[in-house]
């Protein structure tokens, strides 16, 4: 394999994943991954330029933001790119009104959405209000549907929490497409336009670019297809079995954020 | 198309399903479809040889024979092949302890089976108790075993209630199978071995049987696929597309049971 001098040459942006890199949620809120609350510090310090990507849908961006600040960390809510914007400016260009299967952490940030005679469902992270009764009711909005439209915020399998793993959106979005016969269309890592989209506020391109997740998929597949570098962090819910993806091979495999960002600060271009 | 003189030639026994056959589920029980209860007298009176084959995974079968009986149905539960008693069988062939997945009116069907310690997962149509706490924690015990095994009771998409669509076993079944990454084994219609158990216990070849049921795919395809003539009723969970179905083409499609019981009892091999 090549050195990580040659791996990290010409890297201008960092791209980092929230949950499982810079803390682990979980009850009263979450506990920070050792030495991520300084490693990020330390690379906004730096020439480079850093961007939060994430596929949280549970909680709207500013209270995710007001968790990590709470945590310790310095983030602005201006600095995260999250599905649920990305959602409603699609959700506006195409006229949709969407049923909502989202957790009410979320409901904030769909606002200035119309909602009344549903043509469309999108569905997030909804955790507890995953209830028989709230699939059946998105299940029979889709199924009334001439043309059923399902947007989903991410498709995770499954997220690491203080207490164990836990079930994401992209199972019940699985559910979904089943029953429905359907689609459904991803907003959210790993999709290209959702990279990209944080890319052009960051003015980085593609191949100045490097993607920390702890998602060997949805993080660090994801943001290859789009030419980006990738590495993986071996916590949140990194299994030892990642590093031998039959599809996916990251560009590198640390212990966590904080040796990812000693290495790109050691090898930086000077 | 063949008259229905040759499409029914040589039939000696007839697989019933039940939902949205003989019944439609919901509120108090559900509600006997018009006519169902005579067809199936006059069936059971015929020298055609008669077997219940359902995919109903919610109810134990004496408490579904019960429901059935009160409806005014001629069904006892010596007659019914379902799903729970044929995954109980696989589990004590296999030595296999099950975290059940299940609704409560089924769990006296396992009441003979260890559950401790379990090594693999069992799913039904738990209904309300598909909720995140339930589906997690199947999905937890999954993802702590070095050999996932799921078993899921049938994998309908919905079922028709008398208050409407509702989701099925199937939808949460390709839930865990994509959070998991596992593929689930399928007690019921439409595996094989299901349909053949059905056969063998009315001594009836695949050639010489028809199945009547309400899903395009589960009844009439699974039916089919094992050398069976099958029919689809315009009843339960049916809908017009059906019979345009890009993969499945019944041998007959029919208002409802007692059109079906019509045609076979004209049509009987004299």
């Amino acid at each position: 394999m090549a050195t990580w001098s040659e791996r990290l040459a010409g890297v201008r942006g960092v791209l980092l994943d929230i949950s499982g890199v810079l803390y682990d949620s979980g009850a009263g809120g979450g506990v920070p991954i050792p030495g991520s609350v300084e490693a990020v510090a330390r690379l906004k310090q730096s020439q480079l330029k850093v961007r939060f990507c994430t596929n949280e849908s549970q909680r709207s961006r500013g209270k995710l933001v007001g968790l990590l600040q709470r945590l310790g960390f310095d983030i602005s809510e201006g600095e995260v790119t999250a599905p649920a914007p990305a959602a409603c400016q699609i959700l506006k260009e195409r006229g949709l009104r969407p049923h909502l299967l989202i957790h009410d952490e979320i409901r904030s940030e769909f606002d200035k959405i119309d909602t009344s005679n549903p043509n469309c469902v999108v569905i997030a992270d909804a955790c507890d209000a995953f209830s028989y009764k709230n699939m059946n009711k998105a299940f029979q909005v889709l199924m009334e549907l001439e043309n059923p439209v399902l947007i989903s915020l991410g498709k995770g399998r499954y997220y690491k929490e203080t207490s164990g793993l836990m079930l994401d959106v992209g199972a019940y979005m699985k559910a979904l497409e089943y029953a429905c016969g359907v689609e459904a269309e991803v907003v959210g890592k790993p999709s290209p336009e959702f990279f990209q989209s944080a890319l052009q506020v960051m003015g980085v391109e593609a191949h100045q670019a490097i993607m920390i997740g702890d998602d060997i998929v949805g993080d660090v597949g994801g943001a290859q297809r789009c030419g980006m570098r990738a590495l993986q962090v071996r916590t949140g819910k990194f299994r030892p079995s990642d590093e031998h993806h039959p599809e996916v091979k990251a560009d590198g495999y640390v212990d966590n954020l904080a040796e990812a960002v000693d290495l790109l600060l050691q090898h930086l271009d000077k």
